[in-house]
């Protein structure tokens, strides 16, 4: 069987998270083991639901299906299939009775996010969202330090618009200091973003 | 390209809704354009989602991706990748900042739903969700006669149990008119779960 590794798109790291993960070798901080984003918090929400504190899922990656062939007597094989945008963010779940929504996104860049991680459509998703008096964040890492953020959806679209208005392409990692909060990278869980909705009151 | 068509496999249908929707040659009643479960569910979210009612969508078919070939200059294509069972009910979203959470199924049945249309998995995530103070629920639709039916987790999970402790292993068609609530197909739209909501005073 024929495996392909990455080679630097975008969404390979999601999919195949182990084979990236093995290439890291830093040693640099407490908790990194060469976990990703995505797996520190697949822990984390399996860490809310085992415990019963929040059902929070990643949604699978879209994919459209173009031809699949069924052998007798064994699984369908999906044969030719593409990768789609997703047309909202990639977690959402429930705390306490509300809805809870957000996107995950790490970056290479040590000073500042770039907003071309976020699609036009997750941006009105999330005032959708919003709107709807849901709860909506994004999850940011700079992964130069295992720096993880918290921050609203409010203040993302602020910096969004700013862009859309002729500003700057990213946020600095002063202004996420500023207007976001620090998650310090732990081991139960890793990523503690419901401590964070409990200290803003937000549920 | 060759499209292979379905062979009675469950998720097919729900794969190509409209090569299956093709085959339906039915003109019983109003709103019926050959149209399956799936897609008047699509058609009520982007109701509500248009109208700023509701913000709900459904999860993309999970797939374990196995190959991908990433020719020069062109979108990397999935060779090799497999269906698999979904740990979540298909639906979720926001209503009044509220979690709501469902799955939809249909059977050809005329007198009663099977449960096997259900995975434990889903039955547990159900659970989990009504635990956290979600609003969780079932949309089941008899398509012989296009009858739909919302019908709460917790009396689904009141049939479930009775499977478990030896009981029948579906719920009488009667049963689901008792104690669920009848949802006339309407044209917007067309499957109106939002009004349940309302009646019930859930949200």
């Amino acid at each position: 069987m024929e495996i392909n590794y990455p080679n630097g798109k975008k969404y390979e790291r999601k999919l195949l998270p182990k084979n990236e993960a093995v290439k890291k070798t830093k040693n640099e901080s407490y908790g990194n083991r060469g976990m990703t984003l995505e797996e520190y918090l697949n822990e984390t929400n399996q860490y809310y639901r085992d415990r019963k504190i929040a059902v929070v899922h990643k949604k699978p990656t879209p994919v459209q299906i173009v031809q699949v062939d069924y052998p007798k007597r064994s699984a369908a094989v999906i044969k030719e299939a593409y990768f789609k945008i997703a047309s909202t963010t990639d977690y959402n779940g429930v705390y306490k009775g509300k809805y809870i929504d957000f996107e995950a996104k790490e970056t290479k860049s040590p000073a500042s996010f770039p907003l071309k991680n976020f699609h036009q459509h997750q941006i009105s998703h999330m005032k959708e969202v919003m709107d709807q008096g849901g709860i909506c964040f994004v999850i940011l890492m700079f992964t130069k330090y295992d720096h993880i953020y918290f921050l609203s959806a409010q203040h993302l679209l602020i910096f969004w618009d700013r862009m859309v208005n002729g500003g700057r392409k990213s946020i600095t990692k002063e202004e996420i200091e500023q207007n976001g909060h620090f998650i310090p990278l732990g081991f139960q869980p890793r990523i503690d973003y419901i401590k964070i909705l409990d200290a803003l009151n937000l549920c």
